[in-house]
């Protein structure tokens, strides 16, 4: 059976780990490893340690940035530890961030960060089990979260 | 025969990995991998597994940033990614990313997506088996997509 | 019995260093290891040397970056290499760093130090001894030093 | 005989690899490695494969960014990817960028392109057959290309 | 007897390299191994290689980036590869840049340069023979070059 790793943060302002997992079952028979971790710069070392210590298959890593520059910059240096992670592990880390000034009151907070993770979760399901339906998908202007942009219209 | 590796994204608003298969088949007889993923910075991971799990000689990695910072941080985070994937591997990845905001609308866009995608399409086939053709290029302000900046003059 | 690393500079204006070990011998019975180097730079190879050639579990990276575009610009630099240490070597080093700039004057300052550094100080022991703790604050929009968010409200 | 890598991009709106090449003969007697692609995104790769392929001793990496953010932003991905490159092979890769809005026209464009690569040429040659030369220059605000800014004055 | 390398570059305009070893020498019975390059960015490669290929126990990264925006990012550059460097080879490689717009002239800039430098100078003894010592100046607010910050008063 695949085993997909949840790593998420108590830095952030929804529990996404509960989102994500509930949709993954929906989708496909998986065991999950969850790793809780204080924020987001903690998140690529515990993405990594699910992948090689406890043998993830694939990994979702949760976060929700502040708004202030700070905040920005941390999720500069998680997002390009991730991608490190992935290139040591040849392993998926699929980053599911929610910038807190990417909504406009802590209500579209909540259903966007629900929303996107939701549908990052179904992404995850595809690439290990489905990556075909990806094709459908391809340069269709797909976002998480909010709306799809769709494709370019001539 | 060599093989090529084409990563790209649902995330794209054209699909720019069909028009790379169709202009690589132009130019040489060649076997093509696809891998497709959600967004540009699932491709690091995604081309280094073309290179090492489907021995890929070169990959092209194919993407299209949104307009907004948080996407301009996105698309840095991938190139130095891609960047990282080429060193470990040796292999050249050729990055072929279109900015939103490059273009003017909607219509632009689709036509610097498919230019951008096909001269880099051509590039990746002198880079595999025409290299001496750059010979003819090197410094002559080419551009991939728009027009040429061409030579400096005095 | 465990091993836990401190890593802190002299450049801080505060001695987070005595914070955390006198916090972390509070939290559980462990062996401290303490490395003191002069900027935020040097944290990277001081953590990854208390990991690898002293044997610590865990590391804490305590420092205190300026205000200036110049000291963003090495707590930066500074949180991408102990983003990298932690991948090369599998292990957690939580970092601590608090921008003078947070503070409104000196006597904040150092509160702000304090309170940060006991708390990842917890956070240390959590990690450790007691992750299960982290699952009753996972989302839960905490923050270490100034006043939790809290969860996002319908 | 030792070996130069030049790798250098159709991107660039100056052949600098002739100059450089033609600098290098005049100052040593020298083997000469050539690799063309098409921008400085590519140039990391490209040098670390005439390294560890080509057997060459040191590299010139020549480019020419663009002027605009995104250019800025492509020439700081190329440089750090070839200061991994050569971290990666414990060998010099001499960058020589030249950035359009260096100059006022293209008329000093190719004048500065030209004048930079020159007098990299030359450091080339003493890192390779002349070390003990920079001993004269050290700390005497050399500048390669425009003028030299010389030490600072009491 | 420990060995200390010095890296420093034609770029500056002070002989930095002279001023370290003279306070090194005063500090400590210690050989030193210089190693001149062009500019900062050649100096994670140059440091590197003082510790690998000549056996140094701990090296100077000394340097001068200039004061336009295109100097910033090559320092930023250049500190991120000698972060990598360091942790590549778990020796400590002290950086001391000094930023020509820190000084409001050529007379002060002599002077930062110099004080910085010694300073530092200072902290690799101390780092080699006396860590004890920084157990004293821990959280004291050090800077070197500038006067000290001191600690935060309440």
């Amino acid at each position: 059976m695949s085993k997909i790793g949840i790593a998420d943060t108590t830095f952030a302002r929804v529990d996404m780990g509960a989102v994500a997992i509930k949709e993954l079952k929906k989708g496909a028979s998986v065991t999950i490893k969850r790793y809780i971790v204080p924020g987001i710069k903690d998140l690529p070392v515990a993405s990594k340690k699910l992948i090689e210590e406890q043998k993830c298959d694939i990994v979702m890593a949760l976060g929700m940035p502040g708004p202030k520059d700070m905040d920005k910059q941390c999720a500069h240096e998680a997002s390009s530890g991730l991608i490190m992670a992935q290139l040591i592990t040849n392993t998926h880390i699929i980053e599911v961030f929610v910038h807190e000034d990417e909504a406009k009151d802590e209500r579209e907070l909540k259903w966007l960060a629900e929303s996107r993770t939701r549908e990052h979760a179904q992404n995850v399901i595809k690439l290990l089990f489905r990556p075909k339906e990806f094709e459908k998908e391809v340069g269709m202007g797909k976002r998480e979260g909010f709306e799809d942009a769709g494709p370019a219209r001539l």
